[in-house]
């Protein structure tokens, strides 16, 4: 008797799959009866109906005000579930996450699936269920969305892309470029729990308890900023694809000053920095999904990180560093022992698929 | 000597890929150095730049009102380019048209790319250069975008969410749900080429000349008609996938009237009308991807068809059928001899990946 391997992406699975369920077909996808049943019978009640309900080519929006912002992000994290969160959850709190450290209120997000034919339609509902209840918790709406199906092999079980917008709120952080000599640098939790967590689950490395993701939600951190700092907040990002390295690499490169981080000072959780020492990773260099690096005006880290902790994803906030003169690098960090290295901005990181 | 099997988004590629030119890796999609700089100096030049320049999370948007439209779609198309089109410029139409027969003007767009590992650079940029063209010729802008590398096997070559909004412009067709009897129905010109131009360049049929993809902007064919029609303009849509008798099903469902439609009216071109019948398919179910379905107010056939008339993709327009009381089905088709028959609606089309 032979078994068909286990697809990666049923790993982790929290339901069981019921071997003689319903499975994704071709036909879902192709814009008639099927795909109008698996929208109006699955899609949309999971997700509450709303907008989506009138199934438009484009759904008609109010907005509070006319500036807004805009982002997108597609999904491709592999396994679709690991602990401490799923493609669903993670797809939301990623759009509204941009929204949020770009300094707008999240309000309407669009949802895209692509699905490989033969997914079992109890995993898509589970994926669903956690879409769900990720657009509850931030209270946004899903206002239209896409469902594509593609044949057996041509995409691996599930992507999804969000994009969303949100309404800018004055006064908007002026971003990166405006770092200058002074200001100070801040993390709004322990970093590279994500990337861990995802890598972990996929290797199947037994470690225990195993690590979990930090994804959520940062609308409510990046709202506490803005009303305790105004014009004091300079600027703010979600650390996810490179790690807090790369948001330092790029605020570098914008502003044209060094950015220096303390070593001693960096929160790293014991079970991310075990297996950080087993894998040879940074923890600078590790994804994560709920973390932001957040820059503010001399003299405010104190203010920043008792609004941070008064918040589920700031608990842990901790002083990064500060910008600097342009000096030998431009990302450095002093390490335990006092030396000042530069810190690396690797060509890639070894850990694909994280989100 | 072995070669590989030419793989299927290679097939018609309008330019020769160098079997020594760069290759995308996962590196390129890690977030680090090598991502950036593909985003910096292929994808930010090719777009124009713009807000996508400041590769800051979000883009910040000023809307000229409050009243907005928003859509996506993902597009995973097979093969890549086909006669008429190809899957960059197809992305940008696909959602500035579902903008457009929403009654809005499309304004901004988000565009997210899922690359396979492998994919040879030249056709990143050539489905890049396609983007730029289609997204000058109907004036919106990319303020924001993602990529995202997967291992090989892992996608099938290049997939494309794009998402847009666009402003409302009064009066907004009240849509399907208020067809009733009386209202005419219309096609923008000869339905079903795009499906058949896929499918031919899939399974290299060597149908001469090849049939062309209907692939264009719907944009000006619903300002026209909204400036022309006011609010005699009763709905609009783009007749995507499962054709236009996918959209007559959709709206029959949400007025519960009967749309009547006469075969004899029905636009076909030559080409499209021997591959249908070489392959057995009825064109009334093959998408189309520039290409609308429209309800006027009685009467109102001659006004709407003589204003989009004079627009590019609507010089073929056509009267098709009208809403009549609710009858034997809810879509019903006139045969050349006088008998009316209901119109299928397939549970799933043959046709998969069309865009």
């Amino acid at each position: 008797m032979s078994h068909e391997p286990q697809k990666s992406w049923e790993l982790n699975c929290p339901v069981p799959l019921p071997v003689d369920g319903e499975h994704l077909t071709l036909a879902h996808g192709e814009g008639t009866r099927l795909t109008r049943k698996l929208i109006r019978d699955r899609i949309i009640p999971a997700l509450g109906g709303g907008q989506l309900a009138s199934m438009e080519d484009a759904a008609r929006l109010s907005m509070p005000s006319k500036s807004l912002a805009m982002t997108t992000d597609s999904f491709v994290v592999s396994p679709l579930f690991f602990p401490g969160g799923d493609i669903g959850s993670l797809a939301v709190y990623g759009t509204v996450n941009d929204l949020a450290v770009s300094g707008a209120r999240p309000l309407y997000l669009t949802l895209s699936f692509i699905l490989e034919e033969g997914l079992p339609l109890a995993l898509l509902e589970r994926v669903l269920e956690s879409i769900s209840r990720a657009v509850e918790q931030t209270k946004v709406q899903i206002v239209a969305g896409d469902t594509k199906v593609v044949p057996r092999g041509a995409a691996d079980g599930l992507f999804i892309n969000t994009a969303g917008i949100g309404q800018l709120v004055e006064p908007v952080p002026p971003g990166p470029a405006t770092l200058q000599e002074g200001d100070e640098l801040i993390v709004s939790g322990p970093i590279g729990r994500h990337g861990i967590a995802v890598l972990c689950a996929r290797e199947e490395l037994a470690l225990e308890p195993p690590p979990r993701s930090d994804s959520a939600p940062l609308a409510r951190s990046a709202e506490v900023l803005r009303e305790r700092l105004g014009t004091r907040l300079r600027a703010m990002r979600d650390a996810t694809r490179g790690g807090v390295a790369a948001v330092l690499h790029e605020w570098a490169e914008s502003c044209q000053a060094t950015l220096r981080v303390h070593e001693a000072e960096i929160p790293v959780s014991p079970d991310v920095r075990g297996a950080c020492e087993l894998l040879g990773l940074d923890p600078l260099h590790v994804a994560n999904e709920g973390t932001m690096v957040v820059a503010v005006a001399p003299g405010s880290t104190s203010d920043a990180l008792e609004a941070l902790r008064t918040t589920r994803a700031g608990k842990q906030a901790s002083s990064l560093g500060k910008v600097v003169r342009r000096g030998i690098a431009p990302v450095t960090i002093v390490r335990a022992l006092g030396t000042e290295q530069p810190l690396d901005d690797p060509r890639g990181a070894p850990l694909p698929r994280i989100c």
